[in-house]
């Protein structure tokens, strides 16, 4: 583990990271020590630290730590940036420094069936509430999908979450796709959500799989409508839904097509 | 400083206090060493931990690590509790342990005019938005706050919230009263805002200056057209406002009398 590029295990509990959730953070998949998607999460970084007025990282450094961490190995790497410790009270001083923390975590494994047949997703109660100066970003207030995704154990994989006007946002970890006369739909994420970095991907490189994708507001209904559905991030690739709201889905031919083009472009554990 | 007892600056980074803000906190002015509205402030974590499902708390374990930094001495005390260290992911195990993290800084000192004359308040830009779920609750996701107190730089000592609708919700460190027609009127924090412990304490106490004191929603407009108005929380005590949007306001002698009170029944730290 390493905190602004030194050996350590802890922070200070002034943290603004700690005290306030004043900070972004990245959750990258490493393969061989390789960061996949690797400009994507850096952009969110930037762009998020820039939104929170957080100073500038200088992003080879990050990289450096990543790569320290991370070795040849096969990993999960965390890079948390916050505002560091300073005065107490909500104010910021403009040359407060940061804290950079960068560590590793072990692979996830999950079971091949959740690529292959598809994941049970549930819909959370817990809203997300609309908050346009905070959407898109990864920021440290996660209190929202914490809540959302203690209301089941391991009977479902994921969870849809709604805003309060009962729009579909995203996933408590991912972000979701619904797949209707061959067009792919994914919300905006203008008012609230995290903007993926495997989403963008997806909405980049939809072509491949032959299909136009779009950001709109989606309901339920539109849910329940869909042709198929699939959620994804970063760390678990794409996970086509299996049933949501007593519905089955079949995993359709376009998303087997994405899965394997980001299995073959992006990292084998992103699995087909 | 002491974490989970011990004396200790740090703690780990994989705390989810730090991941999350998955937490909740109390700042507590102590005077001689004795924490002010302790009741307050116990109650409040108490009901906290609870909402967000965090471990029950031992409370005379707080209060002796309270006194452990406080000594008898006047000062500041932060007690954070987290969902401490556990597995990545925002689901949380029933058997994880809790961190509990308190610590001591130095007194506030304010300028007595804050006091006398009354501060200077501005509205900020940034909404809260609706979250019943966390309403009340003093938890550790509080960028709504950093965003907003940081529109602003010294020239206001406090900003009025609102919410997505246009109601007034409280100050980013503080809870709003507004005097009209010898009644005290504060918001309602259904669905957003923190429940303040020397709010509680005024609404319980009002009577002490022939107020009645009433929970409702307030607009902009009640502001503009109360008689007075004051901000208040457990380490500044009860500021008068001064000035806002333009109009001058006076402390009123209902003000003037609750100040008395608090200074003479709870700590001669909140100035009259």
């Amino acid at each position: 583990m390493l905190v602004n590029g030194q050996s350590s295990e802890t922070i200070s509990v002034q943290d603004r990271g700690l005290l306030y959730g004043d900070g972004v953070f990245e959750t990258i998949l490493c393969e061989g020590g390789r960061p996949v998607l690797l400009a994507g999460h850096s952009q969110r970084l930037e762009n998020g630290c820039k939104r929170l007025n957080l100073p500038r990282q200088d992003l080879p450094t990050i990289l450096s730590d990543i790569r320290q961490v991370a070795g040849d190995d096969d990993c999960i790497v965390k890079v948390i940036i916050t505002r560091g410790a300073g005065a107490r009270g909500y104010k910021y001083s403009q040359n407060n420094n940061s804290t950079r923390i960068v560590y590793r975590d072990e692979i996830a494994n999950f079971p091949i069936e959740y690529y292959t047949q598809g994941i049970q997703l549930t819909q959370c109660e817990h809203k997300l509430a609309e908050n346009g100066a905070l959407s898109g970003i990864k920021h440290l207030n996660r209190l929202d999908q914490v809540l959302a995704r203690n209301e089941w154990d391991d009977e479902y994989q994921e969870g849809v979450m709604l805003d309060n006007r009962g729009n579909v946002v995203e996933g408590t970890m991912s972000n979701i796709f619904i797949e209707k006369n061959q067009q792919w739909i994914t919300p905006k994420l203008d008012h609230a959500g995290v903007a993926g970095v495997m989403r963008q991907w997806i909405m980049r490189n939809s072509y491949h799989a032959d299909m136009e994708c779009l950001e709109e507001s989606i309901s339920l209904s539109d849910l329940q409508t869909a042709d198929a559905l699939f959620v994804c991030n970063s760390v678990i690739g794409i996970w086509p839904v299996a049933s949501f709201a007593g519905k089955d889905y079949s995993v359709s031919d376009a998303t087997k097509i994405v899965m394997s083009h980001i299995h073959d472009n992006l990292s084998k554990f992103y699995l087909v």
